[in-house]
């Protein structure tokens, strides 16, 4: 099967504009069938900060009112997405900016009251679909760029999970294709300590994700990540590496990075 | 050949969250294939007031700063843009949201400097593309929704104007379509008298268009529509007609609104 990249990208990377452009350029060159996936970084917060709009955190997660979706809507799906496709077009990839509602080709649902909190307009990705307009895009010779955001299917845009639309993109893929996939943010890989960028944990098995996690080595948003690369390891995905968005060169080669390895 | 129908919405609908999801629903109903091009409203203005951005204005015409380009690319591709998707997309409309730069659909260029002003970021589209990607959208069961925004190839992206965007939207499809193209709005239609909505002229030619200049019964923001409007005429667009977005079906029944006629 053809091999088709999807990367991921996320983290501080977003909020810097010098590097997110280095990364986009990086991407750019790589041959080959490919997926950018962005994060949403803190450019949202601080529009709504500039705004006036205040934002209601519940046990240290961000509700979604109805001034926030309009604020993620266009920040992600505006003004970051649509940068991204004008870099990748002025350097030959003939990218296409899309979300979740585009073509339906994520659907998600709100999600349900948890521990009686309404996170809002919140999506989780319906994780049962196949969408075979996946395999329409890239056959065009096009290079979808997905921002984090879908929709009900009853015309609300909701907020979604950028790793998890990047691991569900890749599943759906890996019907088609190989599939490699990429986390890319600011860190070089998984961290062993994570103040010590050179503690990098090169392999990463379901057993060794088990002791890392009961050693509390591997915690916070680490362990969300983490879980979708298992996730997309066991639904067919061909490999998964994570890693700092300036090595995807190495990455590709499998020189740098936490490569996730299933059993 | 098959017919396709480019809808340009503008003017005030776009400001009003009732009446633009009523138009698109009646969008959604009309078969056959479409492409929805929409403006950008009064809403960029009022964001830029919102975050304290003051907006520059030369002779009567609004500077697109770097402050501004990246308030309206939020707006009209992420705001407006995604929530027209997933209204079109709730009632089974396979829709799309686009700007020119995504697939390099509409090329453009910065505008040069007129009488010495720099109008800041803002782009002319570029009149003698010819671009497959339109053929191949709506091939697909696609329908395209275009926002007034393009790039230059060089990675920046320009504020372009809707009515032009549908014109050279219209003029492309039409080498392999039978294109009918509107232009609607929150007026009935071409009126003789601006202050009275009964007054809607039926059929403007070219030759009753000059004269209709010459009297000063046409002015102001309706000369350029009319421009755009016998540019797509004489450039093999099948017909256009102007009138009032609620009046959709009759427009396409050709019993509403203003239609233009070449000669």
């Amino acid at each position: 099967m053809e091999k088709v990249r999807v990367v991921k990208i996320g983290g501080n990377i977003i909020d810097n504009e010098d590097r997110l452009r280095s990364f986009v350029e990086l991407l750019a060159v790589i041959p080959g069938k490919k997926v950018l996936i962005h994060g949403g970084g803190k450019l949202a917060t601080s529009l709504a900060q500039q705004m006036g709009i205040p934002q209601q955190m519940v046990e240290g997660r961000r509700i979604t009112d109805a001034a926030t979706i309009k604020i993620v809507t266009m920040v992600y799906a505006g003004y970051i997405n649509k940068n991204i496709v004008a870099i990748l077009q002025a350097h030959g990839n003939n990218a296409l900016g899309i979300t979740g509602a585009d073509l339906n080709c994520i659907s998600a649902h709100k999600r349900p009251l948890k521990n009686g909190i309404d996170y809002g307009y919140v999506g989780d990705i319906t994780d049962t679909q196949d969408k075979k307009v996946w395999q329409d895009l890239l056959e065009m010779g096009w290079l979808p760029v997905v921002a984090p955001l879908s929709h009900d299917g009853k015309g609300q845009l909701l907020n979604v999970n950028a790793d998890t639309v990047a691991q569900e993109t890749a599943r759906m893929l890996s019907r088609y294709y190989d599939v490699d996939l990429f986390y890319l943010f600011e860190k070089p890989g998984v961290l062993r300590d994570v103040a010590d960028d050179n503690s990098v944990i090169d392999r990463i098995t379901l057993a060794s994700f088990k002791v890392l996690k009961e050693d509390n080595i591997i915690a916070d948003g680490m362990l969300p990540k983490l879980e979708n690369a298992f996730e997309a390891i066991q639904s067919g995905v061909k490999s998964v590496r994570i890693g700092i968005a300036e090595a995807l060169p190495d990455l590709i080669e499998g020189t740098a990075g936490t490569q996730i390895v299933y059993g």
